[in-house]
């Protein structure tokens, strides 16, 4: 952490940027591992995976911490403190969500996983992505606003086909699975995905908040 | 929005409590739909009623993201923005947990419901109408200090009563009902009703806090 | 409240750390009840425990309402505002959580709970004592700091036991437990001592950012 009396009121922007990225990035390792842990039906493969998980979710607690030190440490931020906390946290929970899925795949030794965990899966991993590319382009933010508006509209598409295939699978799955205890692991293991899916909205939300204040 | 240089500096409290209270009026006819949703046990119905209510939930996010955007905006606001922002928030949740409470009816296709959700319902029904008259009253702070404080004081009244309602369905449910995905179904659908009263709370604190500061 | 002028600019360590440190014993009496009532498997004596950690409960929330109260009329504060502020929450989130646990044990009628209850509610019990111990030590930030920042790595290391016994909890229950109503029951009380140690944590981590920051 450079804490000298000038760097202070030097502009932060590559600062906050790089690390908002990097928590960006730790979330997309963690949705691509995803899609491969909900398509696995080995429980020894998925304690694996869930560990893998369990790495990135660790690092990108502990750059979440970097940026709270370095908010705490830092006079002139490139955006409102309060927007860069709140991404921080944002970005951290997606990652959150997707180890407590990982998880719960492990606790309840699930091995298979109805076709729409793969769907919600495939969806966050893209989603996770676009956020990389969204949150790095605030570098240059007027250059790049038009690009993340669109990926913020986009990230709100997303979580609504999230949200519709979530509750078909809710209610088939209370329609026609037998195995109560089948359901209520189901039920809590695929909550975990929409949870990420809401954060990942929640992500394009602040970043909009962003552009409408600095674009 | 009114973006001119000195409109910034004008008294805000016209724009801010008039949005608030559309908020509290979005929230307010969410639960008069609610009630009858909750008393009606045809299926299609209900999908109607989740329908319209989500109409109302869509309305009150577009004020949402109207007030962070006026208070990124605006220079001098007629209460702390950390309180109109909690406020916002608040009134949100109610709207927000009324439109899942109705979701999640329709997902499990849900005829029959049992009394004690009527019976929160319009707890929740009349709850909302007084948020909108305290909402309202910040118009004139110090005036309907006195009425505002009342309001506080009945909302935390009627949350204890819909607590005491929802523990003794909760109660009866797993000692008399039978069928395990119907605890499941109701107790899902019947906390969202609880989570609405407990959001009615929250508004009233958050009510209180600003009289506090400013009557 | 002592609202006069000059107290305004007086120092406040001693108002807000006392008022922070009463909070912790709340949370602390509460899970010195709780280990109690996890053991005990008399229901009429349940509903007592459940009534005690009420009281506790209610002593809390005004001891919060006083630390916002004081916030909002303090110009100077020991620490930044925010950290206060979020200090108070979380310490109300401890006893909330052994509130809603005690609550639960009395609406379930659960008689029995599993030997991991009575260990997750001694950890619960020793970490209390010891947030009391760290939150007193805030008078002198300087001098405690070292023994504070030992006390915050502690919480870590109970949340991650706990963590762990709560999930070999679960498992267990799913693989064992055939009666499914008791599934649910036993998992939703449970549930709450395991957010009553995140809530610890979280306790934690926002006396570690004040060390940073102050020591």
């Amino acid at each position: 952490m450079n804490n000298s009396f000038f760097a202070k009121f030097m502009p932060k922007e590559p600062k906050f940027v790089r690390l908002l990225t990097e928590m960006a990035e730790v979330s997309a390792e963690a949705s691509k591992i995803m899609v491969v842990c909900v398509k696995n039906t080995d429980t020894e493969k998925d304690i694996e995976y869930a560990k893998q998980i369990k790495v990135w979710e660790k690092k990108g607690d502990k750059t979440l911490i970097t940026v709270f030190n370095e908010l705490n440490t830092t006079f002139i931020t490139p955006f409102d403190r309060e927007d860069i906390h709140n991404l921080a946290n944002c970005l951290d929970d997606v990652t959150d969500y997707l180890n407590s899925c990982a998880k719960k795949i492990v606790i309840y030794r699930q091995k298979q996983l109805p076709e729409s965990a793969e769907t919600i899966a495939v969806l966050i991993e893209s989603a996770s992505k676009m956020i990389v590319e969204a949150v790095h382009g605030l570098t240059s933010i007027k250059k790049n606003a038009k690009n993340i508006r669109q990926i913020c509209a986009d990230l709100h598409d997303i979580e609504n086909k999230v949200d519709d295939i979530y509750e078909e699978f809710l209610s088939n799955l209370f329609a026609n699975e037998q195995d109560v205890k089948e359901i209520i692991k189901l039920k809590s293991i695929m909550r975990e995905l929409e949870r990420a899916a809401n954060a990942i909205e929640n992500v394009g939300k602040i970043i909009k908040t962003i552009i409408i204040k600095y674009a």
